[in-house]
């Protein structure tokens, strides 16, 4: 994990817009990640084969959330509000998954951030009212 | 299912707003449904404690979002985007998993559909540029 943008999240970075930042976290451990295509396509398949280890994986997501909100609570402040919180992490984590199936199933051969930033400009059209 | 909203959805309504009208599609199935709170709770617990019924219900969840595909077709004509689509159902999904979660785990006399709007309500402030 990049610490200088933890450091840079919990200070209010580095755009000031909770969903942005989230999601510049989730693009600096892609960046980080040598995982390939073909390594996501088995851990996915591995997965299906063997749901007790889609329950460690939901289990393994929930901590990760949780050691987050530490940094969320110092950026926010007295402002801080968890359910707020909730719904911006859901928002990227479901434009992620969105991503990957895309990313694993179409054949395209666009980045796995690409299509990330793509869905996440996607979501935000489709909420402008 | 609601036949005549699901005709309403197909010919663009009832709003016109692709995620709302997808909401108004769950907010129909959650009114005419008589699960309690009690048999929500029960059936989260049941899938905790065996991961197969998880992966069931994931692929009955797909099922279900494949039968509804026909219906977004209709309603899109030549504009249909399945991208889009999938990220207007990933919204309403994560929206409504967060509402439930809220429901069964907080202390709160609030009702599903109420959490589920307030849900949607935040995403979209969350996404205002």
């Amino acid at each position: 994990m990049d610490e200088e943008l933890l450091r840079t999240f919990s200070a209010g970075g580095p755009t000031g817009h909770l969903v942005d930042d989230l999601a510049a976290i989730v693009l600096a451990i892609l960046r980080d990640s040598p995982e390939t295509r073909e390594d996501a396509a088995r851990g996915r398949q591995v997965m299906v084969e063997n749901p007790r280890l889609i329950a460690l994986a939901a289990e393994r997501l929930r901590q990760s959330v949780e050691s987050c909100v530490v940094h969320a609570e110092k950026r926010e402040g007295g402002h801080f509000d968890r359910r707020r919180l909730d719904v911006a992490i859901g928002l990227v984590l479901v434009c992620f998954h969105i991503a990957m199936e895309r990313y694993l199933d179409d054949d395209v051969e666009t980045d796995l951030s690409s299509l990330f930033t793509a869905s996440l400009a996607t979501a935000r059209d489709l909420l402008a009212t």
